[in-house]
């Protein structure tokens, strides 16, 4: 779970609020997930990946069957962060996903939490997996 | 929006833990909107009203219309609040439910937040308003 | 609390994601406050006044004193949604600011939530009323 | 991170409320780290631990350092979960904690949620690693 080289897949840039942040005057562990959420759903949406649509038209949607997460550095209220989903790997009915939160851009950056994010495909009633619609996965190949 | 001599209807404790509070060291304001939707779940439930199971059967779902809240005192990590459904009053088609969040309990207990909240009972997939269902209504009225 | 003809202050572009609806398919409710102060607080910074920097030199910080919340259409997953800050008024401790949030843009765009929002300047320890900077003050006033 | 047969250290009941889900009708992924940090905030309670004094006396806090969490079934609205501490291993510095949610009590619930936290002690000011404090220690120890 170390940085890459290569350029992140998509950089989102993400502002810190008050809703973000706990009495330790720092950013809410939990609240990273969302970061990496709306970093997720964005790089999909760029792939032209609805998620609303996914689940009106195709009767599936994505979740998140395993998450490992590592706190480096804390964020503070105000600081800009870029969100990035660093890589992925797509097989039939599953998505393993490399995210990143760094405070600042560029190499002077500073890498504040990394996550290695496990995403199915499942059912959006039985929550049952099911693979993923060909031409959602199209879009995700490289 | 004062306290009433009368006891509340429900009484609901609530602790304030770390994802309630914000880098101002105190409950984060839009939380307080959680812990009374809370307080007004578990009423409703205490009622014999399950909100899930009225989706079910009914369609229907309560929605909130309109809210007035003040923040009278703050509140911090570790504080032992009760949230209250001070009284309520329902129409055909809606009710109108003041609530409160005080620190401790009894004569010494302290107000830390009040609201006024207006709740709408509305078409699950349309949200367009329809009559509380007469099972659920008898159950509210006094 | 209706729409003015004037334009409003200042507009926050927010995207609804996952974390802010709730099983009823919609936004959930406390998260209107949530995207009212992601407005307010960029607002103020465009302003030239950051929260975290009044807190550490002038040991003051913005807290709402009271909040009126109108819900009149509900936001879905992937909606784009306008924030503004309509009009403020600012007296010597306190701020009174009307906000919007609306989905779309222009004149086809559609009222979701508006707020009254009362907010005061308080010691950021002992949350006791004092005045707001005289500074912060000029750069709020028309 | 498999049910141990030996019982939990600490269990806390916890109900799924509108807050805790999103429009998949289930409990939204990052929440289940917010029950996660109530259980162990109840849990050090319960051994004489409480957090805002620490900070104020010791200044120290904790903070989690790294957690891996895998979700195994989704829960919904009204949902009664228990929320334990399995077991906690101490060293001077940080904690690992071993944490699961399930759905119902006793040998017919099901597992929702599973988690391994890793937690450091910290300064509050600094958030340096420093040693968690020895009467602290000494209550963590078994």
């Amino acid at each position: 779970m170390t940085a890459p080289a290569a350029l992140p897949l998509f950089c989102l840039p993400v502002r810190v609020y008050w809703e973000d942040t706990d009495a330790g005057g720092v950013v809410f562990y939990a609240n990273y997930l969302k970061y990496f959420e709306r970093a997720r759903t964005e790089w999909l949406r760029q792939a032209g990946i609805g998620q609303q649509t996914l689940k009106e038209t195709e009767g599936a949607i994505f979740v998140v069957a395993e998450a490992t997460v590592k706190y480096l550095q804390p964020a503070r209220l105000d600081d800009a962060i870029e969100v990035s989903v660093l890589s992925a790997v797509a097989s039939r009915a599953s998505l393993q996903v490399q995210q990143q939160a760094r405070r600042g851009t560029g190499p002077s950056s500073s890498l504040l939490c990394e996550a290695s994010i496990h995403i199915a495909c499942v059912d959006h009633t039985t929550f049952r997996p099911r693979r993923i619609p060909s031409d959602v996965l199209d879009r995700l190949l490289p």
